[in-house]
């Protein structure tokens, strides 16, 4: 059994911090400044074009253009695909926007696109946008619940479902979806199946081949730590790439781009999922970052994640006996098959008490309207994190600096 | 009069180098390693969550959620527009394709998409998908040519273009739009004028608000010296903002992200444009890499600009008449109006040549299939850059050092 945190060394916190935001924006691998220090001064400052090919003092496979390539071989395996089907470089929303095309446009005749009302906005949104663009409708069908999604999937299922798109892990409550129940069940009912990946990566396992799952997306800078606003992959099952027709060709997706034609032919595969130049910088940082996922197996990180939620939800239980009148609701399933890797909970300054954690060294962070959410980073959370945690929240519940006038005013990124 | 070059030392350019490729990718600025640094090992590594809103002993305004605010006011000079027109962040390819379909929209009626075949090919590529996307379709016009595109441009119009987008430097030969002329001619016949400016921007003077310009995009890794695959920008008119209607919507275009609701209300003006969580290490270098033309004037970037194109035109004239049988045909246009900052030439070995002179330290590129091209980025390029680089021009032609089999086999990126 693999302690939680076992990698903590990897990262560079604070000191007297407990960072339990990691689901938000994951921690600073140490890998990561020396690398970009060296793609900026020396592969950019001294090797300027040329680097695209191939940097100074380089192997073959060291250009810049090869980095796309070389980040979906270290997501591949947390992923549990082949690299080959990894696309990474887009935003989350730009990639969902491509694969929803793609998977529509491969069900003809089915108008209408479900997705799960407990979803991060902005799939809710680009969903929308794709379904007219295409003159198709959205379905909107509940969260995970009790059951991992299956009796809210079923409701929403019928012949004309083009296809389904889940956020794998509620980012509010934590709650999960039977990824491989219910991608059968979509199957079932002819229509393909998309996950969000984005609460999932680096901290529960997915396994995407084994279920079966046809498209996939999710960001880089929460559990995988590439920092922020880092770029998003996209994986695309082999049974759909041959005609895979994402929406957006641009000209890294093209089978030649240097030749520079006027006509578009696609980049065999997941390639044609390339728009534009490919952000180097934010590339290199991604795959040193995840460098500090390497001999890691998903079934570790899940064992390590299960360890940290299930004490904090047992030190909040406690809370919850202690302070009855604080009304502490949590929100997080019990179950262990139900659950992501964070415990988020109810409370009715739960503004104020993020707050006055975060200014007590407890990093947590707010989801409107009501609602204090932790996530726990396999890699570098410890079980010491947990217990701090849950004594500063003790603290803070009992004194009511939760209530403190400074926080009646929010800021603009909660 | 400034000399050009007057910003070189501050720029990390390698000794021994004539750099005439910042076209393709500008060259270090010496602000940006100190300042990914600072965003990467205090800015992440110890504000973690808490810099968007505010940065570590940072004032408010300092948060990553301003970064693409900041860096909207320091392009805006170098576009001739307000700061609160311009939006930072996504990929050129990805910000034409949101710009195309939010014109073409405000064009209800008009199924006609005017796009010039000398136009870099994400540009052909992008407008193609937005055309099969909102079933409208593509109509091809001539370049430049000798007279600004006047004439090209003309032959297109007819009452059913909704939108003429071009590439105001063809990347090939460095001829060049009359970007004022040509917006008055297009709004005659009643369409959006949309100018794509990656080979612009920086080098030479826009003006977009002065010539009524409704649409603009470019990259910032040309000219603008912000690394490999840096975010590129979008300008809308004010005119065109109200009705704004982008194909995808993200949350960070919403108008209260953090609300997080599942029905979209976009953000008014340009906001709307931003889709997915901005890329904070690569806005953090495109603004560090912008101060290298605090108080500069497009003007004085110009001025610099045609002094290098005249006399690398006019020293390749003088090979051209002492290598006769080398049948080296310039390209670019010999009026100064009509030219960007780029000189090209064709050449029967242009391959080998431009990899014959890279060899020797003078980096310029190759396009497919005859045309060596050299670019001349004001601030960093000097006349005497100019020099050195011709002089080694004249030892590839009189070795016929281009002949050497080594360079049959191409690079992937040329």
């Amino acid at each position: 059994m693999t302690a939680p945190g076992w990698r903590r060394e990897r990262f560079a916190l604070p000191d007297g911090v407990v960072y339990l935001d990691g689901n938000s924006l994951g921690a600073l691998p140490r890998a990561v400044p020396a690398r970009l220090g060296e793609v900026v001064e020396r592969e950019w400052g001294t090797g300027l074009i040329g680097s695209w090919n191939r940097v100074p003092g380089g192997a073959p496979g060291s250009g810049w253009i090869d980095l796309v390539g070389r980040c979906a071989a270290l997501l591949a395996p947390l992923l549990g695909v082949d690299a080959a089907d990894v696309h990474v470089g887009e935003s989350t929303s730009q990639s969902l926007f491509a694969t929803t095309v793609a998977g529509a446009r491969q069900r003809p005749g089915r108008r209408v696109l479900v997705v799960d009302r407990t979803t991060f906005p902005t799939d809710a949104y680009v969903i929308t946008s794709v379904a007219r663009l295409l003159g198709l409708e959205v379905r909107w069908c509940a969260g995970p619940g009790d059951d991992g999604g299956l009796t809210a999937v079923a409701a929403a299922l019928d012949e004309d479902v083009a296809l389904v798109s889940l956020t794998h892990v509620d980012f509010r409550t934590g709650a999960m979806f039977d990824l491989p129940a219910v991608t059968a069940l979509v199957h079932e009912a002819g229509a393909l199946m998309q996950w969000d990946l984005c609460h999932s990566t680096g901290a529960v396992p997915v396994d995407l081949a084994d279920a079966g799952a046809d498209l996939a997306v999710g960001c880089t800078y929460k559990y995988l730590n590439a920092g922020p606003g880092s770029p998003a992959y996209a994986w695309v099952a082999p049974h759909l790439q041959a005609d895979l027709d994402p929406p957006v060709a641009g000209w890294m997706g093209h089978a030649a781009p240097f030749a520079m034609r006027l006509d578009h032919e696609p980049s065999p595969g997941v390639g044609r999922l390339r728009v534009g130049t490919p952000p180097v910088l934010a590339l290199s940082a991604l795959e040193a970052a995840l460098t500090a996922f390497e001999g890691v197996t998903t079934a570790g990180l899940r064992a390590a994640s299960l360890q940290l939620t299930d004490r904090f939800l047992d030190r909040v239980d406690a809370l919850r006996e202690r302070f009855p009148a604080e009304q502490i609701e949590v929100v997080t399933p019990r179950e262990q098959p139900r659950r992501g890797s964070q415990v988020s909970f109810r409370h009715r300054h739960a503004y104020g008490l993020v707050q006055a954690l975060i200014d007590r060294g407890v990093v947590g962070d707010f989801r409107d309207p009501d609602i204090a959410r932790f996530g726990f980073a396999p890699l570098y959370t410890t079980l010491a994190d947990v217990d701090r945690a849950t004594e500063v929240l003790a603290e803070v519940l009992a004194s009511r600096a939760y209530a403190d006038p400074a926080y009646a005013v929010r800021n603009p990124v909660t």
